[in-house]
């Protein structure tokens, strides 16, 4: 006998997700049968409700609220440089160190050829205008130091060049092909102080 | 700035599952905010189903569509001996070995003085019931060749005793230490085979 079909639905649904095989699905399903209903009626309504209830900013792409979020609606932030990075996770990272006091543009992820990932595919476009409108004078990026995350440093300055603004590549610190999201506060800081210009 | 509120709030959910931690979570979430909401809203939908549409079997405390399963309403199976394991997912490890054609009782768990968890904690009544009521000849137990697993197994063979049941101990073929659940069906064919009495 296979399990009934609620279990084998849920395991599907949970081995779609990043980090969880279908060993792990078991055993969140099998916690979840032994625990009171309203703990899999509490997940169930937390991931209902995620994507009608958290916003996307219409300026840097940052998980939000509202409409646009609240660093990109300040105006005494409107002057600084702005810190481009690959997920909204990175830039929770950089605001909890406490260790960058501006504004963020979320690219969505970085070129990737091997996985079928254009410029088209990621948010530039919407950096590209922001440069334009807001007159913005400096870029720090800061994807992750790895293979495609430097490829898609050194596009975006190539790229965002003619609009004259000055990209530099988030610095030393960050030990190489690192995950940026697991950076601790420290290491976030040097490598923001060791940043250099892209000779692009 | 912290997640937005329904960012946090699965984050929370996620992170009191076994296997998943804060950093999993955001990962998880991550991905299900660049996917169709048609993703978060079909694991919503199967969390929120699993404990309402899956039921526990009356007679062997095993997952069922209906109140009894389809081992405990077979009458072929009514003679042989019954497959005690710890977990409904152990009953599948078996079932889709193809290694025992018979009936199981789920305990659902181990004893365990050090996590608090008593004979009561057991589906051990139950057992008695099923052994007086049908004239079970025959205990195969197999709970986890740990310490705890051991000590379980023990216990049930010298209560069950009075009550004219053999009780053998799932034999030898499974490594020391090991997790039922990922044996594979070689090893788990080779464990039934090599069971013995337990001497009480």
């Amino acid at each position: 006998m296979p399990y009934p079909a609620a279990i084998e639905r849920l395991i599907q649904e949970l081995t779609r997700l990043p980090g969880i095989g279908r060993r792990g699905a078991e055993r969140i399903v099998t916690h979840l049968m032994e625990r009171p209903e309203e703990q899999s009626r509490a997940l169930a309504d937390a991931a209902a409700r995620l994507k009608g209830e958290v916003g996307v900013c219409s300026t840097c792409g940052g998980w939000c609220d509202g409409d646009v979020c609240e660093l990109c609606s300040n105006p005494t932030l409107a002057d600084g440089p702005i810190c481009v990075v690959e997920h909204p996770t990175d830039r929770v990272a950089f605001e909890q160190a406490g260790v960058f006091q501006g504004r963020f543009h979320i690219l969505g992820g970085v070129l990737s050829p091997l996985r079928g990932i254009a410029p088209d595919d990621l948010n530039i476009g919407s950096l590209e205008e922001r440069i334009r409108r807001d007159g913005i004078k400096e870029l720090i990026i800061a994807t992750s130091p790895t293979v495609e995350g430097d490829a898609t440093a050194l596009y975006l300055a190539r790229r965002l060049a003619p609009l004259g603004v000055k990209a530099a590549r988030i610095g030393v610190g960050l030990p190489l092909g690192a995950n940026l999201g697991y950076a601790d506060p420290g290491t976030l800081k040097l490598a923001l102080e060791g940043r250099r210009v892209i000779e692009g």
